[in-house]
């Protein structure tokens, strides 16, 4: 069914437009796969050779991406040159708010990891005026440490809360308690950089990480749950993260599934995913106290339900059932290429999957389970740093040679 | 945050490609309104008033669309001219399977239903051959009095189940137990038309007709549910339908809501969402016996909880507190700006009002219940038809000047 749907977005074209479009078409390809033939870019973007010829050289001549000779003599023929991004010349500033600590990192274009700095957090109690500046002290850090022909081209940072897309004001960030705080606006403000700062639900930005560079590269439609103490969602639907109507969609963690008898979750109702199935559940159901939490107390679940302990098996049982369940229904809504499980899932996966399949099996119609497949996080902790960093990149690839303000270390 | 990462699909553009895409646009724009005037078209389409007049000069050229003068004398200045759609002169065949009847219409551009015709149909035992043989028979008598100067541009069909995008194949049909039936490709031979018959899930087709000429105009997120003997869903997600990585998402009324003592469910599963909230359930739920099914027997219940009998208050009160859980997942999923009630469930949708904003304010996170609007189809019964319709057009409104196989009636 070819349903492309009027979208009220939706423009005409003139030449500028579609030489815009062009341009950041080609260096997106580029970024995506740190170095691609002009022959294959052709291939992919239906263009003729004398027009990549011509894209090529214009960004070149930006500093954005260079060629090299093709290497490789497998190809009769003369060999199409490489063209790869710049990564030395030109990075963003990623932020990353996880659980238990605060990551920086500078990362280049073609999104390459150049530097990064940790700060470890408390887990409660923690403000926006903490956060913030422990956040620009670590940037600071990275752009001293950064050489001089290096340029800033954009920030990105990821909260685990909902995110009003505009501005990057935290509107609900159960984590952290954080109701209506300036995240974005007060960070970009003591970067002092003159670049505003995108921000990010980390779950949706893990999604889109592993979309275009992890366990889901190539595929057009993924569902991601991120564990950390909740359980967070990324959708990818058609190759975009969904968004919704505000900025507030893939909260998965709140499905409710356990309507009769559910826990208590932390947004106040009971019976969410994540109350069923996120951390507390699981060091519950294995009977561990309520001062044991943490990555640590996760892992040493599955390391005993693997060497046979029966408390921690069933709660990887019980946690699993739950999560299958939430899994399941997933699938039938959003009939994605693949289900990946990040964070602290990847802690449990092998030991939940046992029960995350046979709820597929039961509940998941006949034809959207035919193809489906599970997986880890391939870019495991640092999924919501990447995808911070390729929120920096946007407006760069949006629009390759528009006068933006750019960065570079000199003006400090 | 503006996500807009690279998708597969996404392509170098060239004259010709920008060409296509700006009549395409603007065919699509007319199509939609009825009638917009070229400054509207200017403005939308972000195009300089020299380009609209040539566009307008070229679909005008091929008898698309034609230009009226402007009534409207509120505006100062020169009054700029309309621009219509050519509905006498071309249309679609669109067709609908639906539980106790099945139609045919003909729609002209602008998506005006010009004629339809309409069958009874038994509630089971109807195969492939009864199906299209009946189909084939209503669109002949369509054509068959349709004016020698109307054009038929395309087909489309709707049928209840989950559909295979590419060729039309029903995958799998519980309604009518159908597994993999041809049933497009059946429909375009026994038509003789020359043309392919694309075919929709009925729940996507009614969210995409509500979502472009319902009640969710304007609005580019939007969950659409349709009660029928089952809970069908579409769900619009950045104004395009959610097909997932095959065709078969969406699928909401399979999500378990009841994991407990759920009732069992035509999937083979149990306490999914139309087990809990589809016409049997509700049926149950009021102590009607089995024999008793039906719309009719819906509305009855609804008007039994009306006049104060308490044994259908009851019934609508279970129904509600299901579906309202279901919908309050779908929310915190989609974060949609509007939920459509559509089919069966318009009948009971005050009724069962109360409960589901009672679980919404419940269930959902903060600020994605903020602006979420709740309410039933605007096309009614003909939501499922007129978004076959849509499907009839989409390779007109692709590409309106292409060379494509078009059926007058002097063929005939």
């Amino acid at each position: 069914m070819e349903l492309t749907p009027w979208d009220g977005s939706r423009i005409g074209l003139d030449q500028e437009e579609m030489r815009r479009h062009n341009r950041g078409t080609f260096l997106r390809l580029v970024h995506l796969n740190g170095g691609i033939s002009r022959a294959e870019l052709a291939r992919r973007m239906n263009l003729n050779r004398s027009t990549i010829k011509t894209l090529t050289a214009e960004l070149s001549a930006a500093g954005l991406v260079r060629e090299v000779a093709q290497t490789d003599n497998r190809h009769q023929g003369r060999p199409s040159p490489i063209v790869r991004p710049e990564t030395q010349r030109f990075h963003v500033l990623a932020f990353d708010v996880a659980v238990d600590r605060v990551v920086a990192a500078r990362i280049g274009l073609g999104g390459v990891i150049l530097d990064r700095k940790v700060a470890a957090r408390r887990r409660s109690g923690v403000d926006l005026d903490y956060v913030v500046t422990t956040l620009a002290e670590l940037g600071r850090e990275l752009i001293d440490a950064a050489p001089s022909t290096s340029t800033c081209v954009g920030l990105g940072a990821s909260y685990c809360g909902m995110i009003r897309p505009g501005d990057g004001t935290v509107r609900f960030g159960p984590d952290l308690g954080w109701v209506d705080q300036a995240f974005g606006a007060e960070l970009a403000r003591r970067l002092g950089l003159g670049l505003r700062v995108p921000v990010g639900n980390e779950a949706h930005l893990g999604a889109l990480a592993e979309h275009l560079r992890g366990a889901g590269m190539g595929v057009q439609n993924l569902v991601y749950l991120h564990g950390d103490v909740g359980v967070g969602g990324g959708i990818i639907v058609g190759g975009t993260v969904l968004d919704g109507d505000a900025g507030y969609g893939c909260e998965l963690g709140h499905m409710v599934v356990n309507p009769h008898d559910g826990r208590p979750c932390g947004c106040g109702s009971s019976g969410c995913l994540e109350a069923e199935a996120g951390e507390r559940a699981l060091l519950d159901a294995a009977r561990r106290p309520p001062e044991v939490f943490g990555r640590d107390a996760v892992r040493a679940v599955a390391a005993d339900a693997a060497a046979g302990d029966a408390n921690a098996r069933d709660a990887l049982d019980y946690v699993g059932d739950w999560l299958g369940i939430g899994v399941a229904n997933l699938i039938n809504l959003f009939n994605p290429a693949v289900v990946v499980f990040g964070g602290m899932l990847r802690d449990v996966y092998a030991g939940v999957l046992p029960r995350v399949r046979g709820r597929v099996a039961r509940n998941v119609l006949p034809v959207a389970k035919e193809k489906v497949r599970l997986s880890v996080s391939a870019l495991g902790d640092d999924a919501t740093l990447i995808g911070a960093g390729e929120l920096g990149f946007e407006r760069l690839l949006h629009d390759p040679l528009s006068e933006m303000p750019r960065v570079s270390p000199t003006a400090w």
